[in-house]
């Protein structure tokens, strides 16, 4: 089920760095972010510690990049959703089976971004925090749009949008390859469990 | 909101042992497991690496004593919630409310049981995978007696139970002590939507 890792960040250029990245999420995954050295990150990725350093000025740079494209590729999925569908419910079923389908598919790469946040520069702690925001507050918005349309009824919208959230994250957390149903099928569950959660009477059911 | 490191294993016998384990976590914590020393932990906790030694044969025994003591308190509280309610809506909603307090007043300790699952010898995390089996059955169990008496209806109780779990769980990674609302009062509120996500129709209104 999972991606190879070529595939997990394709905006990333030239394919050395991509490497590097992919290198560097398996190596902090088995070893741990504070025991890994870029000379480990280098060695993995089949390059000398010095043409790590071409691409990357440290190694908390390389955590960085890894952790900066998931949040800005996660927010991005919101905004198109959002764009997509004007119908709450269709947003928001469309918006958990994605999420929760991407935490599935790069449960490795969501891991070691989520563990080893304390890791990042102040600065780039900072850009990450902000992109959650954004994306957390679109979610928001989205709650209160299905709030005021009289589809969803929730006991406190900044609560449920966590919830949601949270769901979604944890996928990462306890999925792995072997894991049953397929990310997709997951995302088509917890999408509708999550209108239930937000109140949507209207209950499909179809085999899966 | 978070309870003073003392408060956290009052079965640990004796304030040495529970010393260090509080020490441990901090450690853990702030620097990660593996770039922790025995000789951290001893200093954190005012003794010497030797004193450790007397308690726990190595760092990681130290680190299956917190993860097994949170793993078993947790099913503890499951089983004496179940024991206590018969009516499966009052006993999920005790259950959510006690799991996300607990989850987001130990916090701290709950991040480190978490990110350092890998940590644990073989045959440790052995032992805690089968508690936590333990308890993810006894929360599938409680949702099938549900859907059997009526009061919940969920696509698939598997999934709906490990979803339960997971909106708990990941409590301890976004709470912090500045966090609102208080640990007892985010139970309630995560409460009022496990019970809706399960498709029990009262809705609760309460001030809060």
């Amino acid at each position: 089920m999972s991606e190879p890792p070529e595939d997990w960040w394709p905006e990333v250029r030239p394919d050395a760095a991509r490497r590097l990245m992919a290198a560097a999420v398996e190596s902090f995954a088995s070893r741990g972010y504070h025991a890994t050295t870029t000379r480990d990150i280098a060695t993995a990725a089949g390059m000398s510690p010095a043409a790590l350093y071409v691409h990357f000025p440290a190694k908390s740079a390389v955590l960085f990049a890894i952790s900066r494209s998931g949040h800005e590729r996660t927010l991005q999925m919101v905004r198109t959703t959002m764009a997509e569908h004007d119908d709450p419910v269709d947003a928001m079923r469309v918006l958990v089976e994605r999420f929760v389908a991407w935490h599935a598919k790069r449960h490795m790469i969501a891991r070691v971004v989520q563990h080893e946040l304390d890791a990042l520069t102040p600065e780039d702690h900072q850009v990450v925090l902000e992109l959650r925001r954004a994306t957390e507050n679109l979610v928001r918005d989205l709650v209160t749009s299905g709030v005021d349309a009289g589809v969803f009824t929730v006991p406190d919208v900044r609560i449920a949008a966590r919830a949601i959230l949270s769901l979604g994250i944890d996928v990462a957390r306890w999925y792995s390859p072997t894991s049953k149903p397929a990310p997709e099928v997951l995302g088509k569950q917890y999408a509708e469990l999550v209108l239930s959660m937000l109140g949507h009477g209207v209950r499909r059911r179809e085999p899966h």
